[in-house]
């Protein structure tokens, strides 16, 4: 059985809506309060139970989205991998950020009371899930992860390019949660597109997490924005990841570059938020040549959804009409048994710095496979590139032997600036394939993300859905545990002692 | 020479602000890449110029606002504080949550890269001062030196209430930082009205901070939004703070409490962000009459403009008119030299907890010094109250004497709700007098704020002006210092080492 290209989104009727507000509503004081250990435990059950459902789940997902068993395998790892990350977090607790400040009659300020701070969760969260990770980025994926460990209900709106894996998951997610003695309410999924509209503007929804297009990303932000509440919204949108080679870098290993371009704006037929969309080669560089060469050897892919295959074509053909645009590898499309065309890549040359940048579409995510390639003649050219694409989730700098001082300085301004334009730069590797680690950072500046201050990978992903509450004066029997003098549950804390303010009150 | 009850705010010309936003633009990237030490150095400086021309800045601000030597020499000091703990913060350097990920070629996922992350600055951040702190909130306070801490150049929209104080600051300010060494362009004061909101639109804007009306915080808000490219806007726009006294606590120390309540609620004419606006008492209490004969012996007080005058003449004739509504203390005005009217206490009894939540009039900020008591019957009156309140600053609770069981068990579940709609949630003390430290947290769900997750008193404020990057797999030499394996600034970082990741990869 394949799925059939027109997806359907079946809308809840308002009563189910509203009950699943309401359930979820009522779950978020419950699972809010339980201790970090104890949604430590239930993270954990939901990671072992996808493990045991992994099979069946992997070849529904290969079912629906042409994925191979391979990429799906790793990518269900990933995601349980993460719930456990999250899950260890939450025991070491140093998450929370609690501070004490201990009660201090001779503040330089005036006596100061004791006062405890740490983070709360914000309430019920509604995660939209992504097209390109059936697992990772989707029921289970990381912004249900490190919402739930937060202490946050979540309300899913499955991605309907693989509705039915989002079902299952979510059953697996239900079940494990149940059986782990979590409030029914803590997780559901909703399907209608409609439905997940209405539930962004019900007051009981405290926050919203996204990945996909700018267009969708913006409409939902803008709700969210504009809600008599306003709530944060998570959106990670769209994302150019633009790379430069040095000369040096060529000449040491080009052939080595290019293969791993070509491999990175490829995989998973570019559908990835980190795919780079645009490389710069130092003029008359010999890339291009073998790029062209590697392009043109890769089979074709199954694009994720109709919508997208369609999406892509129109956006190729506009990149390819651009002013100046030679196209060197024209992509093709052929038929695939599902109904989802399979495509082969598009690389297209911008020639001068000054034409791709005359060119404000080649500055725009092209979601699929297709990389733009533009030559610089100096440094200046390089400054100009990543200072007029919009917010970007990486920049990619590759260089290669021993640089002098002069060089080192122009390269430090040109990273310097690339932090100013994204999340995360790297050296010498391709930007796709994130680490899920504590130091990992995939957000940045708008359009890469909607809220550039924080990420949506990584443990760090924990603190879009927690809020400070600060306690003064209060007596131990009204502290969560976690606050209590006596720290019964042994979390770590930063704690203030009395009489050290003085050296603020004057010139010292 | 006393203000004119007419506040002007001149219009930069669009040449000016061109200017202004330029030379901030330009000293985002020095400014923001000076070590912590450096920066520092900039504010300690700051701060000791602040306390040199103190004299003069109090007398100046005595005359524009009418507020006390004793209590601008106080703001000052808190002001001069704040610099000289966000000094010390930079100094200590935790604020950059350095996180490095050493590379592991057996990382469960694949071999993970080097990862180091840090925060830097967002960029420029247009503030706009506070009518009530003309020191603490305004040209040198809480938002500017934390966005100044963080590494963000400061564009200041002065306070029309308190012009020539804050051109007076300004001064200090600018000629402080820059025999510091700072850029120009660190720092520098806009007056237009318009001017304030047209930079708001300015692309090169990175984030504003806010304290002031619901209407004017919302109307900024939502231009900040509503931008090409939204940018965060941490605005403080009204908080009700109601305060709830047991049975228990009347009978034990009831004098106190209505002493307490009403020097918390007409302190600084009643214009504080964090005044109680609600009483609860329990049905039947003596405190109402003693409430009104303590806030009859108090004295008029000027309030700050006339603009806030002729604002809460209005609101409090609307809250007096309320169905059910008497009026305990009926608020007089009297003439004062300046043009800006002083007033006397207003107290209105809004009978039971059923008629002041038929009223929502009675919900929202009166800013003045105007309160609303109310007499409950059971705990159920409570949690309606506390649930019904628009997001709050703080949440007051006055126990007393040994609960039962029963007893901890009711006031805990009352609390668990208070931290849901509030930031701060205190025991047997007033809101009033907020305490500048690691552990306050000044901040709460809308409209107490626009950005809940955030405070913008005590340390944890510089985190509103900070973004985290990432850097993969960089040579040292690109390495900022703070991130260099050899870590020669000496900053705490937390690492994590290779080979502690296999125990996510399954059940355990």
């Amino acid at each position: 059985m394949n799925t059939t290209p027109h997806l359907t989104e079946p809308e809840e009727t308002p009563e189910e809506l509203e009950a699943l507000l309401a359930a979820a509503t009522s779950a978020a004081a419950d699972w809010g309060q339980r201790s970090p250990h104890e949604r430590a435990d239930a993270l954990s059950a939901v990671a072992d139970a996808l493990d045991t459902a992994g099979h069946d789940l992997i070849a529904e997902a290969m079912d629906e989205t042409g994925l191979t068993e391979g990429r799906l395998t790793g990518e269900l790892k990933r995601t349980t991998v993460q719930l456990r990350m999250f899950a260890e977090q939450l025991r070491d607790g140093s998450y929370l950020r609690i501070a004490v400040d201990r009660q201090d009659p001779d503040f330089v300020l005036g006596a100061r009371p004791d006062l405890r701070r740490w983070l709360i969760p914000l309430g019920p969260v509604l995660v939209y899930a992504a097209s390109n990770f059936p697992f990772a980025f989707s029921v289970a994926g990381g912004d249900t992860s490190s919402a739930l460990a937060a202490g946050c209900p979540v309300l899913l709106k499955a991605h309907p390019g693989h509705a039915e894996t989002s079902r299952k998951t979510a059953e697996v997610v239900e079940s494990a949660l149940r059986t782990a003695g979590a409030p029914e309410g803590t997780f559901a999924l909703l399907t209608g597109r409609q439905a997940g509209v209405t539930a962004l503007r019900d007051s009981r929804i405290s926050a919203g997490a996204f990945t996909g297009s700018v267009a969708g990303g913006r409409t939902l932000f803008d709700i969210a924005s504009s809600r008599p509440n306003p709530i944060p919204f998570f959106g990670e949108l769209g994302s150019i990841n633009p790379a430069v080679v040095s000369t040096d870098a060529e000449r040491e290993r080009g052939e080595q570059i290019a293969a791993g371009f070509v491999s990175s704006f490829t995989l998973g037929a570019g559908q990835f938020c980190t795919k780079p969309g645009i490389l710069l080669l130092p003029r008359g560089s010999e890339l291009p040549k073998r790029i062209t060469e590697l392009a043109q050897e890769v089979p074709p892919a199954r694009m994720l959804t109709s919508a997208i295959a369609e999406r892509y074509r129109e956006r190729t053909a506009e990149l390819a009409a651009a002013q100046g645009v030679e196209v060197l590898v024209h992509g093709t499309e052929h038929a695939d048994p599902s109904g989802v065309p399979q495509v082969t890549p598009t690389v297209l040359h911008a020639g001068s710095v000054a034409n791709l940048l005359s060119e404000p579409v080649l500055l725009e995510e092209n979601f699929g496979p297709c990389a733009v390639i533009a030559e610089y003649d100096a440094d200046e050219d390089l400054r100009e590139v990543i200072s007029a694409v919009p917010g970007t989730l990486t920049v990619t700098v590759h260089l290669a032997g021993q640089p002098d001082e002069a060089e080192r300085q122009q390269v430090s301004d040109l990273v310097a600036l690339a932090t100013s334009r994204s999340g995360r730069v790297l050296f010498d590797e391709w930007p796709t394939g994130v680490a899920v680690t504590p130091a990992q950072q995939h957000g940045g500046p708008y359009p890469a993300t909607t809220a550039g201050s924080t990420t949506s990978v990584g443990t760090a992903a924990i603190d879009r859905f927690l809020r400070p509450v600060t306690y003064q004066n209060a007596p131990e029997f009204l502290l969560p545990e976690a606050l209590r003098e006596s720290n019964p549950l042994g979390l770590p804390r930063s704690t203030h002692q009395p009489g050290t303010s003085q050296n603020w009150a004057s010139p010292q």
